[in-house]
Order: structure tokens, then sequence, then C-alpha cells
């Protein structure tokens, strides 16, 4: 298991180093990621490196047994790129320039810094190939996270270079955005510019194409550094740290090129339940590596800077979200950071060694932390069980929440997160897969779920259509299904992608006002909950209703349908229900599908299986701060005990409780 | 009775043109609007002019039995252009360029632009002259919708132009901007720059000329125009979409302009009374043509996609959103578009035939429209008749809604539509009409409503005055006359312009602060009502308080005034009333006025007449949902029923009552 | 006592002008503020004077016996300024030029702007040295008040300089911001920018320099002219207008370089208890004069125009406004503006004579307040006695409201106000002092208030213990005490700077979310109040807890604690308590500091001392409409009347008691 975190020694005297890896042992740390803003102390000056003082940071850490994680330390380059070359310097929407002064200040198509960048790699991996205590390549660090896209006119270049790649002549380019409205046809890939502010509405095919190219970039950034890497140290891994569950960049296509998926997360302040979302974001990693293990490369020991009001973790509460993660395949948990820093624009983010040193009750944890880690060992390698599959695409993503959508109060992630949530609650494991290209994908699964699929190719609609016949269930949510990979509507009633395998049929979209709401009736008549947002005049071809709705625009039409379909079922959900709603209406999906919990889950529990060949480990973590009973047996990894038949929890604690291997 | 929308086939293979003209024909369509955003179809390149699928287009229509509303394509330049002439890229008040991509990105004044534009314009008249199913021209669309005002330096370099001319000497600038405030004085028409981005509040004449500037130039993109076509085709009449209750030109320089006024209307879908804001829009198109008919040459047949929530129209909306429109004068009801977009930014933008295609109920409206409006025909060429004369003013409402305000809860457009409600409700119609010049202009009402007249000339205060000396009755509410045209106070007391005429001298404006409330009383001491927003230190020099102030910053003082004046009566309203109060008010105003509603009108319905030589037309309307009951007598041209003598509309129903002339 | 404002007779035909002198005798006007806004009108070219109206003007007031602060006319340039020299315009954080057309659009660190703005001091020096007009010397107007920073290159290259100054060399510099982090080291001043737009949070060390630095740059405009004057005119005193209790410079600095501390005030329109706020801004300016005598240099008669809703004040309200400055050290009152202004950005700004002319009630008060101002004229030269001490650091509040703190709820100034609100209520008076540099400058305090004091030198955390190690008693506030004079954080536990001294140490800070409150106990268990926005998990080490949390996320940790040190005592006050607790918290400090109130005050009313060698002035002001008693005997300065041991004022009255010296 690993157990650590950033490190950054630069930012302290090197008399501070040696206490450091004192420290280390005492918390049990076994990997530290170095140098990943360190450029600039590392070249210094154009061409000038100076590494003495990385070597001596190495050999401590190796000495120490501390594994090195190491940075290829272009996430943030040194003041002098600017100065010598202000043309790589982002620029936004509204063509502002983006300045150095805080981090991630370069445009991802800029030659220049891919050159400066992989130079530094190329020094890097030459002089620690060997290394003893190289475990893992860093490369980069939250790639997109601020500068997700750059407007300047080096990206506009790149850009229709990349369209020409992609559309070969521009009359493709021109039925791909339907440029024929408003006057936009181009005659020319040199008449295309990025899509800078504009006096209203942009096209919305070039939206979702420049989303498309500003991932490509960013990700050609990491392949051109991970390339150098792999020449000169074939055998070492090479992870870049990915913030899962965040829009930024297409995350499928980032998986296949790392050797390691690693993940960033922190929780949302503001959000009481904040560790529903961090499930989501675990099992999104999870899904990037394709069900294999996965590592937790950042997280929090307490509160972060960067929130508006940065609430700090309640006692505990570390070791829950830590093992949350663990739970959902990663193996190990890092912190950003080991020493939190006396100054620059984190400084008050938490770390392991707070402003207050040792003598607190967060360096305490820490060290508790390394030795429940250190007995974890034996989960090593497991592999997590799922229940169901749901669905999760980007290209959807940035394509529903473009501008002049039907309703800007239909979202993506949320609508995911909402049925990640009730089925957490209901004590299911979910696997987040990619839109299939093949019916095999998920062939494994009774049920998969489709929220706001919104992008749907022909081939996508048939591979679950295949699904279904074969004896898959699929829900799906309303806006799915709506149009082809170009944002182009599928004609003749909506959802086109889906119409015949639900077997209804959508007229008109009839999206609510703001804060209205309507009342959902059962097939009886009887209040069946409420939902917001969005209805539709939907008639049905084939599918029955199975919710209809009580009032709203259409009154009477169904909300909910459901339809058989060869050996399957085919489930429609044409509104944005509420979380009791959403509970009741998979319960009723999940029964028919033969989908049901390993175990009775006490409210406020979280309950997830990691198996191995030959056990079992199942995970449980008390998030309420009521004791909790879990009919299971076993022995706990983290306590020590054996458990007959009945795991009792305390409030907030949390056992792993290994068992022989049972199938 | 014009009826059908614009129509866009480049979006379309040709193979779907003849369908289109059998929908049509099945739908009854009578004009189509074509080309409005064809530039880039039909010059692809700079110069290269391709007609051949125009001339399609237009033989096909023709063969359809359907005219043509021919565009100059003007309204969106093609791609090349921006490529070719950065420089005609327009740049907001912040100095950002805004980018080709959506549409309007041209700067008005660019001279480059108007060449061009006209260049076409002049290849399209010459092509088409004579072609039998031409019957209007359509020059550019909805001008400055989005680049309302341009800050670029070709624009600076035209205000300095229109500047010189309008002032002959900066002198005469320096006075009618006040410059000796904050040293502002200027030396030289060459220092003036546009009201660009400042450290604080900009000069407020700067800003009113700036808009009066920005207005005429896009008329004279449009005069260059129109101008072509006159020149080349003298017989087919000129027109381009007005949005007439919109703030961004002072449409009463536009309306001499034109030979047809038309105009766009589109719901606000988060007003769910959007029927009387409709009203009101074409009581403004009526009064821009002068009270000749005009024409709806844009509206939804539901949702729009612009808005953050598109609420889709409910069955029968549509039919009773049409006949307000030609109960209030226009001759026909035309749709954006014919077709649904596939893609683009308006893909969601509802249309005649939806992306369901004509299997829906949507089509099957449509059709019934189409026969509605044939029905109607006999309405064609009569005229309304109105009670009343509203004065709205563009000058006054950019002046009132300036920075730097006494209160920016003083707005305008609201307040007039506040009054227009009100006399909805009472079964009174509305003429809007411009400040006046002679008194005759308002001879003919017995009551004028003069609501938030901030900029008063001398000479229109002389003509308010003669207006009631001969008998007129003139309500005038707050922040009215407050300042000349160059928005220059008129000293020793509020309302400057008009304290004579209404008796009564303004010490202090005495704004209220956020969401309080003032309760009114009238002279009996009994509860009269409230309002907000606003209230002055009013003095009484020869009117009588009618109500006054029980609380708030002045209480005691008067609130709503009279004073009897020659012949007629001069009547103030000092705060902003909220609805009930304001319609209380007008009943006794238009009671001692002598306007009362020619028939008793139910809640929810809507009673407007036309008039022809012969025959009136009484169009009623039923927004409620509770059926309703008018005493009137006649023969309804659409249900085709004789009606004795009381017409009995169900909710949501209308009807068009023919009666032989009665006067 | 000074009675008079800014006069701007360029703004009027010269024909009003008499009218104005023979106005100003009516109401008493004993001084005005000519040219702050001339520069156009005195240089109309580039280098062409024309002084001819000044001359008239400056006669017409000798000759009318008022005195005359002569502007430099600097406070906004001409507009041939920008029209030679674009690069003097200002350019905001994102590279925004901002244009003439209101004011101050000028860089402070632009070279062209200071030449030609002594220039002009030189040339309006020669002529009016000597003038028997000319009392006092009036420096540009409220600096920085628009554009607080520049972000252009030539303010980059000011702030290189200016870095370059105070640290030497870049080693330093990188010490001092903490640039290690986030790969921001400077190799060399060249590679700094100006803290313009980044992709996220910037340095906090580096935001902090260049509010310093902006500050100094504004300083040295200011400097450049004073000395100009100085040697000109070397016995006429000079100010410049502060803008007393706002965060746009450090008037710390700028009070050294002053003959008069002279301060601009307004009351905020939607604060219905702005008097407060107004004594606070009155006991800044005292604070910067070092306790001497100050003028009010601008306020309003009544509604001012740019706030949102301008409301105008209540007959009597500005005579108690007036007063309430008198009373804290003003030498007199001066508003803006004398004569109501017909055009431009403030014509909407309340003055002496207003648009209704002088037939109005404001006038009438103008009149009365010339007289009452002249019957204080006793109290000329006589200094405020104060009770308390609080500490006032505009770089503790630039480093509290940086980006990237735990929470944006922490903000400086209002904790100021609201410790200082509930003195006033407690009927004490305040001196607002800088962080002192000798313990001899608290020497004269029973009680010191250091809210929010964020950065802390190690120099002034020892004078503020010896001062409590002599007896005094401090109250310090959460947020204090954390960072030194860079912005780098005292390691080791909060609040580092004051852990010995207050005897506690944080372990962590533990911010509240939106709208979150706790409990707070006093040692009996009993409900003692209510705090929000901040908690932290506080440790004793010495102190004794006096109040703690029943609630939140540290529940029974010490809220509010006491040390007894030497012969003094700390206090921490670790949470925001809401007004109710914080006056009863303060209740308690005072009692045991010995503070006491002179007099008991009743609610509403306003009490303050001023005293010369042979008298004292109780000013007593009514705020509420209720009658009111104090018991005090004297002369009502204002009334005549003798009291005789109690002094009764009506609802908004006010009385200036005078007493032989008592001590």
């Amino acid at each position: 298991m690993a157990f650590g975190g950033d490190y950054n020694p630069e930012q302290w005297p090197a008399q501070v180093w040696p206490e450091d890896i004192a420290l280390m042992r005492e918390a049990g740390v076994t990997m530290a990621t170095v140098g990943v803003f360190a450029w600039a102390h590392l070249e210094p000056r154009p061409g000038t490196y100076e590494f003495g003082w990385l070597d001596q940071v190495l050999d401590l850490l190796h000495g120490g047994g501390v594994d090195v994680d190491l940075a290829t330390a272009t996430a943030s380059p040194p003041p002098w790129l600017a100065q010598l070359h202000p043309e790589t310097l982002p620029v936004d929407v509204d063509g502002r320039t983006l300045w150095p002064g805080s981090r991630q200040a370069y445009c991802p198509s800029s030659a220049v810094f891919r050159e400066r960048a992989t130079a530094l790699t190329e020094e890097l991996a030459t002089r620690y190939a060997g290394h003893p205590a190289l475990a893992l390549w860093h490369v980069g660090n939250e790639y997109a996270c601020h500068t997700t896209c750059c407007w300047c006119d080096v990206s506009a270049a790149a850009f229709r270079e990349w369209l020409a790649d992609r559309y070969g002549d521009i009359e493709a380019l021109n039925q791909a955005w339907g440029t024929s409205f408003w006057s936009q046809r181009y005659g020319d890939f040199d008449q295309v510019f990025p899509p800078r502010s504009t006096p209203t509405f942009g096209n919305p095919g070039k939206a979702l194409d420049f989303r498309r190219f500003s991932s490509d970039e960013h990700l050609a950034c990491y392949i051109a550094e991970r390339d150098v890497l792999r020449r000169i140290t074939p055998d070492v891994p090479v992870t870049t740290n990915f913030m899962a569950h965040s829009e930024v960049v297409d995350y499928w296509r980032w998986a296949r090129e790392v050797d390691v998926v690693s993940n960033d997360h922190y929780l949302t302040a503001d959000d009481p339940d904040g560790h529903q979302e961090l499930a989501f974001s675990a099992d999104v990693s999870r899904g990037l590596a394709g069900g294999r293990p996965w590592l937790l490369m950042e997280h929090s020991t307490s509160a972060v800077n960067w929130q508006p009001r940065n609430v700090a973790k309640r006692p505990g509460e570390t070791v829950r979200n830590n093992l949350q993660h663990v739970a959902r395949g990663s193996e190990g948990a890092l912190f950003f950071q080991w020493r939190q820093s006396r100054a620059g624009a984190e400084k008050y983010h938490s770390a392991l060694v707070p402003h207050a040193g040792t003598e607190s009750r967060l360096w305490r944890e820490v060290v508790d932390l390394g030795a429940t880690l250190d007995r974890l060992s034996p989960v090593v390698g497991s592999t997590v069980r799922a229940d169901v599959a749901l669905i999760f695409d980007w290209e959807s993503w940035w394509a529903t929440e473009h501008v002049a959508t039907p309703s800007i109060d239909v979202t993506y992630r949320d609508r995911a997160l909402a049925l990640h949530r009730a089925l957490l609650a209901a004590g299911l494991t979910v696997d987040v897969v990619s839109p299939p290209t093949t019916g095999g994908q998920l062939a494994q699964y009774p049920l998969v779920l489709a929220p706001t699929l919104h992008l749907v190719s022909s081939s996508t609609a048939s591979v679950l259509a295949e699904y279904v016949q074969a004896g898959g269930h699929l829900l799906v949510t309303y806006f799915s299904g709506i149009a082809d990979e170009q944002d182009r509507v599928h004609l003749g009633g909506y959802p086109g992608a889906f119409r015949d395998l639900l077997g209804v049929r959508v007229q008109e979209f009839c999206p609510l006002r703001d804060g209205q709401t309507v009342r959902l009736l059962d097939q009886t008549g009887t209040d069946a909950g409420c939902s917001d947002v969005w209805t539709e005049d939907l008639h049905l071809t084939g599918a029955d209703a199975v919710l209809t709705y009580a009032d709203g625009p259409v009154p009477g039409c169904a909300a909910l349908t459901r339809q058989a379909r060869g050996a399957g079922v085919g489930w429609y959900l044409a509104t944005r229900t509420d979380d009791t709603t959403t509970a009741s209406i998979l319960r009723e999906v999940c029964a028919e599908a033969g989908v049901t919990a390993p175990y009775d889950v006490p409210a406020g529990v979280e309950l997830v299986r990691r198996h191995s060949d030959d056990a079992a480990y199942v995970f449980a973590i008390n998030h309420g701060s009521a004791d909790a009973t879990v009919q299971i047996a076993g022995t706990d990894l983290i306590g020590g005990s054996v458990i007959d038949a009945e795991l009792r929890l305390a409030g907030g604690a949390v056992a792993v409780v290994a068992q022989a291997a049972a199938g």
C-alpha cells in the first residue's frame, strides 16, 4: 500500500530534510512524489540544470525506505519562459492573456513549451535512470486543470490542423457543424477561428470539436514526455494524475496512454455528504483503469485553501476518506502535501505535517493512518466486484451543457451522481464504463444505466440494442440519444437513437420553469414522487407507462416507461426525479434485473468488496454518527479481531473484513 | 393574410425542397422569407456569386403559390470577410473583439462591410427584379440585435464625424455634454473616444449621443441597401424586421425609412402572462407604422432556444398569440422558421415542421392556423381603433437607465408596460406614439399617458401644454420632464419641463431603499394602495393632491396630483404604484377623460377592434382557462357561426366577430 | 470653523459668479475648494495656460471673505493628454485599457503624467503665491479612488524598480514571496510582472507588495506636486483629501506627508445606521492626524449619485452628520459641491445650492448650518479625549482579504467597525492607531483592541507584549498574528506572533459553512451568545477559557480566553461574535481594564468630548427619534441656553455643551 504524498523539499532549507525523513519513517510513509513544481529550481536559467539538491533528496528518501514517484517537473514553467517567449502564454476566450505568477501558464499547443518540457524530461530521465528510489514517473500535473482550453493564435493554427486531420476537406466540416445556419459556411480551413467570444451563441459543433481538440493537445504534451521516459527508462511505469470526474478532458482517451491510472480527489467543503461524491470519483478512476487497481495520488489530510470556505475535516474523517478510495481499488493513499507551506498561494492547504507541527491531532492521525494502511497490505492486487454499470461520457457532458440547449438546468454530472448515490445507499457497487463499442463490453452486467447520454452514434445505439436483446436491462434518462457524434439531431422524434429500443417517441421537449415541480403517479393512480426541470410530450410506441405526470405541462403523459425487448428490458426516465423517487425507481429496476445487494446495509454505512483469487475483503465504513451492525463474518484487518457473524461499527468507525474466497 | 415564415433551404439537401413545397401547400403557406443567412452560400468566395440554387428555390416557391420576401442576405457576413478584413469585426466596450462563428459579427460603421453588402444587394436585385415570386425585400435582419454598439477605432472615427455634423464646433459639444465637469473639456473632435471602459462613470451626454450615433449607423447600413433596391426594383416594397419594443435603436427614426413595418416577437418563457407584453409589442409596431397595417415577420410555433429555460407553448397558445398580432394590425403571421434545423445554434428552436416531423400535434396546429388565417382575409386593410395614446421614447429610455441616476430601480419600459397592461385588462386599446412635435398629433385622443418621459425639450413641453389647454387629459409619471434633449437638467425644481402644466414643484427626489414600500391615502384618509422605488418632496403650486403618502421619507406629501388647465387636466403620478393601485388610478383618470371600454371584458379576455369602411372586426381571445361571455353580435369569421347577442368563449378559445360598420 | 465646499465656477457662465458670492455670504461660507477638476480649463492645449477666469474667481471669493483651498487641478487630466500620450492610460488586471471620459484616467507611474502635473502645479503656485485668498493647497483628489492599481507595462517597469529597491537582490524577493511554491522562482527582477490575470491564484507575497507599491506610486505623484508647492509657497499648508477608511492606500504612510489631514466621507445609503460608520471614519481621520485637528473636506448635504439607490437625507440629518465630524476633531465641514451641476456624471449629487435653487428646505438648512458652525468657533483648536485605542492596519487588511485564505468570510474592516460600534453605543470614544513601533505609543491607553491584525512582525509582537507586561489590557481577535510582514506564516501553532502573550495555541482553523452559527457558553455553562464564520481548534497553554463553544466543529473548545501577564491582561477572541455578544464581551473587558464612560448615554445618543486648555466641549447628538436626557451641566453653544444639570435633547436634536476645564 502506497502511503505518503507530494514532497517539495525546495520550499525548505536543507537542514529540514533529515527531519522530514525521520518523520516519514515515524508515519510509515512508503512513497513520495518529488519535484512536481521544481522546474524553476532544476533549470534556473534556460539550459542550465541544477540537479545536486535533487540527488541529495532522492538519496535521503531511498535511505529512509521511501519510494519516489519522480515528477518531470513540467507542470508549471519557470518565469524565464514567459520572459523569453511571451507567445507561450495562454489566452482566454475573451482574448485576455493569462500571465505567470500562479501556475500552469502555458499554451498546450505551444511547440516552444513542448520542446523545453521534453528537454527537461530527457535530462531528468537520463540522470535518474537506475536510481534505486525511482519507482514511478509522474508527468506534468493535473493537466488542463486551469488552462482547459487556449484561444491564442498558436492554438488557432493547431486547431486548423487538427480539423484538417479530422475532416480531410472543408465540406465535411461544413456538414458536421451545420454551417449553413447563420451564414457560417467555410471556404477553407484557414477561415476557422477557435470559438472566441462572439456576438451571440457560437456553433455547437465547433464548440464540441474545440473541447476534443483541447483535450488532445494536452494529451499530446503528456505523450511527448512519456515517450522520452519510455525510451530511456522502459521499465519504470508512467502516470499523470487525473481529476477523474472533472470535465476538463476526455479521460477515456487519456487512460489508454498511462501505465497506472492515478487520481486526485478533494472534498467539496459545502457538501456535508461529500463521501458520496468521493465514491463516484473513485469508481470513475477504477473505470479508467479498466477495473485494475489504481492509485489515489492526491487528497488532503484536512481543509484545502482554494474553496470559498475551507472546512476542516473532523477527527476520523481522513481515515474514512482514505479507506473509501482503497475499498474502490486504490493501492494506497497519497496526499498533497508532506509539509504545509509557510508561504505561497496554498499555505493554508492542510498537509501531513501541519503548521502546528507534530504536536497535533492531525499528525497523530497521519501516523495512525500509516499503520492502518500497512495492515491492509493483503488487499494489494485484489479487484472490486461491482453490481451495475453506469455509462459516463465526456463528449455527452460537453454537448449537454452547451449554450442554447432547451434548458440550462439540464446538466450532466449531477445526474450520474444522483443514480450512483442511490445505488450507494442501497449497498450496490457501480462500475463506471465508457460508451460501449461492442456488446461484449457490457455482457457481465445485469443492469446498465445511461444518464443523459446525449451524443449517440448509430453504432453505439446498435450495441446497446444488442445488449438488451441478449437479456440486459438498460435504464436511459432524458436528453439521451438526441444527437449523433457531431451533435446533429436524430430526426423523426426524440430520443432518435433509442426510439425503437425504448418504444417511445417524443414530439416535443417541455422543460419546466425555474423551481417548478411536477407530481408523479403510478399505474394505480397513487402518488409516486415528484420531479423537476424537464418533462416531455412522450408517446408510447411499444413501451408501457410505469409512472405518469399528475400535473405540469403534459399531465397524463408517461414519465417512466418500460419495454421488454428480446430477453431484456429498456427503461426510459423522461424527467428529473428527486432523490427519494430516484431510489424508488432504481429499487424496481434492480429487482427486475435481478440485482441485489450482497449485504443489508444500515443507513450511512458504505460497504464495498474487493476480491483476490483466494480471499474477499469487505470494507465497511460508517459515515454516520450512530452505531451500526452488519451481518458478516471474517477477520478485521484493521482492528485484528475475528468477527463471527456480526460486525459492530461505532459511529465514524471503519473495518476491513477479510474472508476466505467464497466466490 | 400572409402566412409562412423563414425558409432556409440551404440547410437541407435539394431533395427535401419539393417536399417543403408540398407541405407548404398543405398548410396554406402564402409567404416565405428566403435567404436571410445565405450570404456564405450566395457569395462563397469574394466576388463569386452562386445563384443557381436560389433560382431553383424561387421557382419552386412560385410554382407552389408562395410569395417570396427575399432577403438581401447581409445579416451575417461569411467567414472570408473577417479573414480578409479583420478590421470589420466589432469590438465591445472593454476592447474585446467579437469574432465570427455566431452571427452579425460586423462593425456597423465599417465601409468595407457596407461595400460588400451593397454589392451583394445589387447582384440580387438585378437578378431577381421581375421574378414573379418576389413580393417584398427583406434587408438585413434584426439590426443591432447583438452588436448594438461598436467601440472599435473605425467606429471612433465615424463617431467623431457624426458629432462634427451634429454640433458644428467643439464648443457646442462641450456645452451639450457639460464637459466642464471632471475636466473633460475637448479642444477638438479628434480628442473624443467612444464611451469605452473608464475608471468610473462616463459622461451621460456622450453616452446618449453614442446611442443615437449607433442607431444611425445601423440605419445607414439599411438605407445603403434599400437605396440600391429602390433604384433597381422601384415597385417592390422594402422592409427590415424590427424588434419593436427593444431598446437597441430609435425605431421612430427607422420607421420613416421602410415601406412596410415588420416586427419580430418572442414570448419571455419566464412570464406566465406573456400575452400582455406581446400586445404591447404589437401596439408599438402599429405605432411605428403610423396606424397603418404592418406585418408580424417572426414569432415561434413553440419554444425558442436562447432563453435559460425554453418553455414550450401549450396547445392553442400559438393561435392565440397569432390572433393577438392580427387583432392589433398585422396583416398575417410569419414564423422563424419553416423546418427545424438539425444542427447549429438554434436547432432547438421550434419551427413549422418540427424535428418530430408532420406526425405531431404541432404540425396539425400549423395546418389549422393556415386555414384560420385564410378565413380572416376580410380583415385585410382594416385598421385598429384605439382609446388612449401612450408616448414612447427611446431617447428617454436610454437616458433614464444611464449609470449614476438617483436610483437603479427607475427603469423605462416596465412602466409603459404597467400602464398598458392595466388598460388591456380594462378592455381599452392603446396607440403607442412618439413624443409629439405638433399639438395636432394628439388631438384625436381624449387621454395621453407619458410614463417616465425623461428628456423633454421646450418645444415638446409646449405641445403637451397646448394639448391640455385644448381639452386633453395628460398623465405624467415620475422622472419625466427632468432634462432637455441633451440630458441637461431643467433648473428651478423638478419636473422642470412640466412644472407649470402640472402645478407641482419638487424640491428633491426621495428614492426608496431596496424592497421598501410606502402606503398611499386618498383625500378622506382612506387606504388607497401602495408603491415602491420612488417618492419626491413635492410641493403643490396649483395642483390638488389626490393621493398622499402615509409613511416613507415624505409622509403627507402628494403622490398623485391633478390640475385643471384650460379645457383639460394634467395629472402627475410621483411614485411607482403596484398593479392594483395603477389600475385604480387609471380608472379614475379614464372616467374623467371620458374614456370607456366598448365592451365589458371578462377577466383574462382580450378584445380588440379593427375597422374598415364598411365593417368592424372584434377579436376576442380568451387567455384564461375558464369559459367567458361577451355581449356582442355578428358573425364569427373563424367558427363561421352567427352570434345573436352573446359570444361564448371556452377557456383558451378565440373568435373574430365581423359586424357591419357601426361607426 | 471652515464652512463651504468645492466650488466649480467653470461649470457656469460668469454671470452666475457674483450670485454665488452673495449666496456664500448669506450662508456664512468661509472656505471654497477651487479648481479640483479645472485642468482642461486651465491648460486647454498642452503648455497653453488660461488663468484669467481663475484670477477673477479668486478675487471675487476674496472680496466675499471666502478663503480658498486651491487645487493643483491635477485630479483628472484633460482629453489632450490621452490623445498625445495613450501610454498614460491605466490598464486593469485583465489588460483592459481604461479610457478618458470619466475621471482619473492616468497611470500613477507615468512619468509623462507626473511631468505635466507638476508643470501645471508650478504655474499655479507661481501665479497665486501671495494671493490673499490662498489659505490651503489641495493636491489631486481622492488619490487611487478608481485606478487603485495599474497593471500596464509602464507600471510593470516601475514595480520592478520598486522591488529592486526593497529587496536588493532577487534571492531576497524569492524568500519573501515563497517562490519555490509552484515553480515561481525568479532569476532576475526583469522576470517579474505585475499580478495580472493568471490561470489560478497568484502569489500572495507579490499581491501584498503590489498593493504597497501602488500606494507608494500614488504617494509619489502627490509628493512631486507638494514639493513644488513647498518650494514656491513655503508658508501655505498642503493637503490632499483622503478617504480615510477605504482600502485603496496605506494612509499611515500618507499622513506623514501632509500638513493638514483632510477627509471625504459619504454615507452608505443602504445603511440605516450610517452615522456609526461615519464616526469610525472620523476617528480614523483623527488617528491619521496624530490626534491633532483635521478637516472634513467633503461630504454631502443630501443624496449622492453613485450608489445604487441614492437615498436623500432627512431634515436635520446633515447637521447631525456635520457635528459628528466636528465632535471628532474636524475644524469645520466642507461639502461637495457648492452648486448642483446641470449636466455630467454627478448632476444628481446634492449640493449646497440644489437644482431647486434657494427656495428649498435644503438651502435653509445650509444657511442654518453656517450659523451653527459659526457659534462653534470656540471649539477650534481643542482636541478629542479618547478612552480606548484600536489598531488599524492597511497591510493586514490587504493580506486578510487575499484570495486563497481559509474563508472568504474573514474580512477586515467590518470587524474593526463592529468593535468601534459597540464602544460607541457604550459612550466610549476610540482613538484609531497604527501598529505600534514603540511601547510608549500605547502607554496612555488602558485598553487596546487588535481586530484581525493578520500581519505582525516580531518587533510589533514585542511591543504589544511590553504594553501588556506594563499593565495594558489587550484584546486580539481571530486571524491575528498569523503571518510576518511578508505574509509568511509564523510556524508552530497559531497565532504565532501572540501565542505566548495570549497563552493559547491553535492547531487548526475551523471555518464555518455559509450561514452556520455556533452557540457560546460561559464558565457556568450558561448561554453567552453566538457567533459565526470562524472557530479554531484552540488549546490553552496558560490562558483561561472565558467562553466556550456549545456546538459547531470544536464543541468545548475556548472561544474567548484571558491571560494575566505582568501587570496586564491579554484577551483572545477566536470567533466572530454577533453584535450583542460583542457588546457583552467588551463590557467585561472594559470593566477589567478600568475603562468607564464619562456619561450615561441613552440609546441612540452619541456623546464626544473635545478639550482645550481651559474648557471642555461635550457634543451631544441624538440619532434617535425619541427625546433623551443626559446628566450634564454647561452652556449649549448652539442653542445658547444654560444647562444646570440635565440636557434634554429632542429626537434628532444636537447640542454642544461648553464647560470650564474640569480636567
